[in-house]
């Protein structure tokens, strides 16, 4: 028996999601098929999280037991031989059989991408928010700033959550302007990615921040507001959720020792 | 009678090039469909020159003669609306009767994408060329200086070229290497973007000198080759012709003066 872990990206658009679920057609149940394609054996993999319909991931994690002697470094162009091609792993790497992708994932990070622009970005469309309304970014950089820290975020969180505990940490966030698609000379503002690292996350929770962010870029709301809505642990004070498909996990981290065979 | 001037993004994935022909779907034939919906007009567009099956434009210029009073400005949102999503115009002005998207461009400049790491690049992969060999990028760079200035550029042209002069000037052409979907501490190499810009170019001419430089990448051929293969004046000493999904159209310069009513 051996532990295999391996590092998958995906373009969510056409997917129900990363978990397998009745209606079939996700990321998970694509991944597991090509594995008992290639292998015989019908597995269950295990994500470091899952992630919604339309949402994208930029090496999510998982791993699987296997008793199949394929050796590690040929999992990749083996599996993705099976895949569809908008889902290809990248990594492989036999770890100790106690390694869980979830349960022991240090730190994620998920990078929301806004295009505040008048018309679309016609290559990156499916993974940005189109949202032509002209953003105060600086804004949106102080509020980012006061949603980092430790704090019970129940105002950012799905009302459908199930987690009795809202407490989370929320290490670091970011917003990175891209300007490589500006036309020179013009007023475009360029694409706005936000990039937010924490421990774990509640359901909706950087979807909902990003919608908070909008709402202070558009001037709806100050960056000052920020503290008030985390104390008040009422998802009604907070913003919208912004739509799925501007979001992408973007990186997943864990102790090294912990994958160390 | 006004002359309207227009810039367009667009995904070739999907379509058999610019320029009408037999078969249809071509990118000109979607935005004439667009006009004849929004006017009532059929017109014939003008662009500054045609792209191939699968190439992709980011800054294509047309212009076309229209009775329609329609104020500029709306031009772009009201024709979108009858456009396929990978078709986008982003601009209209209204330019002299005399302008001329094709005689009057004064500069063109393409990029071509290259993916040499191992697996394709899931959200660009419709607009990079997935060649998956490391290569020497510094020999790429020299070779390329060795391409620019005014030479017969035969060796660098289709054989089926109607052209009886095959002289152009190539001004300008660099590389840049993007990292920012390159994981930390991964040997990938970056994407490769090489951008060519010119006062006009030959039927293939921009994937002939891509398909050089990945020669010399790969070190079948050195930098030194490139001028006694501009010499040569023969197709057969260059490289193979570089696909055309890692092509771009990237800008289209024009005179002021002449753009101006």
């Amino acid at each position: 028996m051996r532990n295999i872990c391996m590092r998958v990206n995906y373009d969510g658009t056409h997917y129900h999601g990363f978990q397998t679920q009745p209606g079939g057609n996700t990321i998970q149940d694509h991944i597991e098929n090509a594995i008992f394609s290639l292998t015989g054996e019908r597995v269950k993999i295990t994500a470091s999280g899952r992630t919604d319909a339309g949402v994208h991931a930029y090496g999510q994690v998982f791993n699987f037991k296997t008793e199949s002697r394929i050796p590690v470094h040929r999992w990749c162009l083996a599996l993705n031989a099976w895949l569809p091609e908008d889902i290809i792993l990248t990594d492989a790497k036999e770890v100790p059989l106690s390694f869980h992708a979830r349960h022991m994932a240090k730190r994620k990070t998920y990078r929301y991408s806004i295009n505040p622009n008048r018309f679309p970005d016609i290559f990156h469309r499916r993974t940005q928010f189109h949202h032509p309304t002209r953003l105060d970014i600086e804004a949106m950089r102080r509020a980012l700033q006061l949603m980092v820290g430790t704090y019970d975020y129940t105002s950012f969180a799905s009302t459908q959550s199930q987690k009795l505990n809202h407490v989370r940490t929320v290490y670091e966030a970011h917003i990175e302007v891209d300007h490589s698609f500006s036309r020179p000379g013009s007023d475009d503002q360029g694409i706005i990615h936000i990039y937010v690292t924490g421990g774990g996350f509640l359901q909706h929770m950087v979807r909902i921040m990003v919608g908070t962010l909008m709402d202070v870029g558009e001037g709806k709301k100050t960056p000052e507001d920020i503290p008030g809505i985390l104390a008040a642990k009422n998802r009604t004070k907070a913003g919208p959720t912004a739509v799925a498909h501007g979001l992408m996990l973007w990186n997943v981290e864990y102790d090294e020792n912990v994958q160390k065979t």
